[in-house]
């Protein structure tokens, strides 16, 4: 049995974490169901080996554990390599790391501009001060003015897009014919903004929308079945 | 024989283009060295292939005209098997491309940008109209602008490293232990600042620095002989 811990909201069943839906989606590529375990903002001893890990997802395989979204899927690649490959080889693994890198450092900030204010309401009464000053630092400006400012995120958002499209001209997936863990890392960025906000991410005719479809549509639905508010 | 066609300036031996220099590292990857043919904007009828080929790179493989070079990195990958692997299997050449993607559409744009004015030194006269209309378009200014406005630029290009970084932390090149065609691709941009102009594009303390050095190195220092004006 594999426990996965999971950033849950006020609802617990609501887990809108990218980093959380990259396990999740790499678990169910090995066609593994783990056991989720909610957790929030804040509940910093409830985590397994705490005090050192401090951050979802976490798993526990078989007294395994395991911290951080690209560490999950290194452990379970090589743990589980019976299962369909996320890497492909350790070429694939190398350039997936440059997938990941730009996920983390572009797309997942300008996806977190567009919906802050949205996601702020998900935050539990006694963890937002402390939410709000770590993210106001890294904004430059209140979590109301993000809020009021989507209009001009959502255009810097789709701006950093295109070497997404390039990509994905001639494959239905990141990882070619089949989807890779670069695709779930990529995913885990549209699936947050998704679970927080209404907010449409793509114009209607973005080539993008059927890969983001098709990424909803896997493992029976997993990722578009999952609780919004 | 494989013939590489290249783009030269006045000089024949000064060849500067990122794209070609992607073909000539793939080819060195490989172990293969072509005859390399200058080729100068403009001479459309010189290139094999003409009219459908209109720039180069363009290889002729025992007959097999192959222009672009993506296209020609995937060439050479299934021509020659034997050889070291340019992409590590088919999931290591579906992240490449958005290796790929990302350097045509950010990292190209944001060093064009800074040495603009310094490439339009090694563009021929009769052919500096043309090249001049296509590029201010592009670049919403005139050349001259552009080259005054390097000082802007520069921090411009940096803003756009941090997936590289990232990419970088823990090993020596974006393919893993040893260099892949994404590495490559990358490089071709920095080599193509190095060839036309005398800007520092990294700070010296910058981790990058490191790799572009190995790069330099590879194949007995191939693209550190390089011709520069």
């Amino acid at each position: 049995m594999i426990e996965l811990y999971e950033l849950a909201g006020a609802d617990p069943e609501h887990r809108f974490s990218p980093f959380c839906w990259r396990a999740r989606m790499a678990l169910a590529h090995k066609g593994l169901e783990p056991v989720t375990v909610p957790w929030r903002f804040g509940e910093q001893d409830a985590l397994p080996g705490a005090p050192e890990t401090t951050t979802v997802p976490v798993i526990v395989d078989d007294g395994h554990v395991v911290q951080d979204s690209t560490a999950i899927a290194r452990y379970l690649e090589h743990r589980y390599d019976d299962g369909p490959s996320l890497f492909g080889g350790p070429v694939g693994e190398a350039h997936a790391r440059f997938v990941i890198g730009w996920t983390d450092a572009v797309l997942q900030p300008a996806v977190f501009r567009v919906v802050v204010g949205d996601v702020f309401r998900f935050v539990p009464p006694d963890q937002q001060p402390a939410w709000r000053q770590k993210r106001e630092q890294r904004l430059g400006m209140t979590i109301e003015e993000a809020g009021a400012r989507r209009v001009e995120a959502l255009p810097a958002f789709r701006a950093v897009l295109p070497p997404l499209r390039w990509a994905l001209r001639e494959t239905a997936y990141l990882g070619g014919e089949e989807p890779s863990y670069a695709d779930y890392a990529v995913f885990g960025a549209f699936q947050f903004a998704r679970l927080t906000s209404d907010v449409a991410l793509l114009e209607h005719d973005d080539m993008l929308h059927g890969w983001r479809e098709r990424l909803l549509d896997l493992f029976g639905g997993l990722a578009r079945r999952a609780a919004r508010p």
